[in-house]
């Protein structure tokens, strides 16, 4: 299995004796079990033509194994060997740009002293106008303590930059939102709710990110109750509304009822945690969560906190053991934690037309693959399958929505109203088991989800506009 | 006096009779003094036509006496009024931008999930790629309190944006660098210094802008010592090489010597500070700093913390008194203060070949009209005069180079080849009593600074590369 274009590899290569080496390099890759992409000319000098061949590898070892056949090979030399996602990675993946020309003394007079002191005044009168004056009304912060960053860990702030531009690209690419990153040197929650605090007047919402559970829940509760901006935790909320849009149409698929349907929800972290509550608001009445320690009941001593909470307002059958044990008879497998867990027995035991949402990233609980024969309907994180569940479905159309009214908070019901949106965007004729959710290059969705959520700030209050 | 574009109008108005209005119009606005720039015709209907008219306005009350004027005309009916100063601030000045688009699914692993991982588990074993593979490099904070903002004082962080905004452009504009703004919603020196810290990850350099002294010192103190980035307080550091620059430029057409001069300094806040250190540094043995209770002299018992190192740096003659004692045989006066406090007969006091740096904004310590005729040379803060000491000249070449070079710090020495390099682009030809600095818009100008910036970053060991 590929890992595909992001493991893409150019290998800059001098042969000698030019045009006669190329068919036995190519055979050489091949033989590697690697797919070969463009094949371009640098130069040729005499008898030696340099190369660049873009290859797919399944990661550094074997790329170590491609360029040690390589270099067996005579009158073949590897120049160099860049990597494509690092090179697209070269000088990082965002711009500050200004939004007017700056030539002219008349030019600098009004976007800066003297003129702007008037407009700073004026906000100062009336701190509302900062929202038409200012880049506030369509700016987020993407805040991270790089505690919790994709599955990789607490690799720290810097090493979160990546993630947190490449979520400010999106925003800008699909809901011409203009975001930042902000990676805080602190893992301290009292003082990263300080620091979200303090640079909220910049922003008109913040965007939490990768940042570990339960430390991610306090967090985000302060900041929802003392800020005046909306805060939205996309691991938790996103990813929610997501599984909520899926598990929408997929019930419709297989007739089923919400309020009839027994989930299961292995990892109860930050994401497992918001999509079981989602799951409660879509009117699911009986979910039961597993952690390390197996289902969540209330019985169970070791509970505190958001665990505690989650025993005494899921499982209503009071059911114990591990997950392979509560899974039997359940409708629809929530998977939000470790690869293969899963064994097609495991999928077996679930009821009649079962649905399976395996999204542990990259490697899902179990691999589409090996369930397919056995359940109605299986989604997961990936892009190489169907029905990939994709935060970038929910973000840009919520915050979208939430800057565009000017909203105070994101609540409930309007990530709920994102689920329905992005629901909406498949329409019945083209609902099938592999077509629940919609691409995520599907223009539409962000425009319906923006106009949702709107619709769902007003109605429940907490729109300004 | 014109405040000129910054108070530029636009009047939205309706004129019946079509063709025979406007003359009345125009001469309405001429006798109130105001100046007709552009006059759009905006749509024509029947007997009516309106029209865009841009004024120029002394201010606000002035602008009230034209609407008055317009509205007794018969057949002339304003429709509204536009502030072309405000309509540029329309939705704020800077955006973030994707450098790279997402089209595709490819470009999508790459730029985020899954390839992005690879990318943060490279910074996280390597901190330092982060200069590589993020927008580090070349990213600078605008960071305010919105304690000190432009002259307008404690006006809190949201009505400071503007200004910080108006930075962040100039320095893409000017320098190619990428900045954001920073305002903090905290007053608290240790709380300032910490938010700082916290977010300094995402940044290559900070620029401390608009924060009231004494506070201003100690946090730029701590945090240059406490980051790794460079740490600028523009309004402490630029200002003085600018100054600087003009000194080292304004000397050579008098023929006097730093080592031989007598400077006062009015105004002793974090510009006059710096600027007197700057001073110091280019060897001026004789200079006098006088606050609100007159000159600084070590004997006064009511001088704490700048003040009294001030007092103890400078006044080698001990002198005391006030502003208007001490400028008796002064060869340089530096006024960072309040408008027209110096009289003809204060400037008259002064020793042959006077220098006058009269740098309070909006209106300076004495008109150039007033002082010109008796002294060498006359410099303000301000575009419509000649000899402009604007900060633009120094800020964005500096960080330019204080990123290019990756250094630890910005110190004195870097501050002084700064300005020894906005100094160098007038060229003797060239330099006048009218000309001792070059324009901000002299392209030369950041160029030579980065170089200079960068070659003395080296020569003091804070360059990483």
């Amino acid at each position: 299995m590929f890992n595909g274009i992001s493991n893409s590899i150019i290998i800059r290569i001098i042969l000698t004796k030019r045009g006669k080496k190329l068919p036995e390099v190519l055979a050489t890759i091949s033989d590697l079990d690697s797919q070969v992409g463009a094949i371009d000319i640098v130069k040729t000098e005499g008898d030696t033509i340099t190369r660049d061949i873009t290859i797919e590898t399944h990661g550094e070892d074997h790329l170590a194994a491609i360029v040690s056949a390589l270099n067996k090979l005579e009158g073949v030399e590897i120049k160099h060997i860049s990597d494509r996602t690092f090179l697209l990675h070269l000088g990082g993946k965002i711009e500050v740009k200004s939004k007017i020309p700056i030539h002219t003394r008349d030019d600098l007079s009004m976007a800066y002293t003297p003129g702007v002191a008037r407009v700073c005044m004026a906000i100062h009168k009336d701190p509302e106008l900062a929202r038409n004056l200012t880049i506030k009304h369509n700016t987020v912060g993407v805040v991270s303590d790089g505690t919790a960053v994709l599955g990789l860990g607490d690799i720290g702030p810097l090493a979160a930059l990546p993630v947190m531009e490449g979520k400010a690209m999106l925003m800008k690419e699909f809901a011409q939102i203009d975001a930042f990153p902000i990676c805080l040197d602190t893992k301290d929650i009292e003082e990263v709710i300080k620091a979200v605090k303090y640079i909220a007047p910049n922003f008109g919402a913040i965007n939490l990110e990768d940042i570990s559970a339960p430390r991610c829940f306090e967090i985000e509760r302060r900041l929802k109750k003392e800020l005046d901006i909306p805060v939205f935790h996309d691991d938790q909320h996103g990813t929610a509304a997501v599984l909520a849009a899926a598990l929408i149409n997929a019930l419709k698929i297989v007739k089923k009822k919400f309020a009839d349907i027994k989930v299961v929800v292995n990892g109860v972290g930050a994401a497992g945690t918001a999509c079981t509550f989602m799951l409660l608001k879509l009117g699911v009445k009986n979910i039961i969560g597993c952690d390390r320690s197996g289902a969540l009941v209330s019985s169970r001593s070791d509970l505190t906190g958001i665990k505690r909470e989650y025993a005494e307002r899921t499982n209503p059958n009071k059911e114990s053991g591990s997950i392979y044990d509560v899974i039997k008879g359940a409708d629809v497998f929530v998977g939000l934690s470790a690869p293969n867990i899963l064994k097609v027995e495991d999928i077996k035991k679930m009821n009649k037309d079962a649905i399976v949402f395996a999204m542990a990233n990259p490697t899902p609980e179990i691999m589409p693959e090996l369930a397919a024969p056995h359940v109605a309907i299986i989604a997961t994180g990936r892009s190489d399958y169907p029905n990939q569940i994709n935060n970038l479905l929910v973000f840009p159309g919520l915050l979208r929505g939430a800057l565009d009214c000017q909203a105070r908070d994101i609540n409930e019901e309007m990530t709920l109203a994102a689920a329905y949106a992005v629901a909406s965007i498949v329409d019945d004729a083209s609902l099938s088991p592999d077509y629940i959710v919609p691409s995520v290059f599907n223009h539409k969705v962000v425009e319906a989800v923006a106009a949702a959520v709107i619709k769902a700030a007003r109605d429940t209050g907490v729109a300004r506009k």
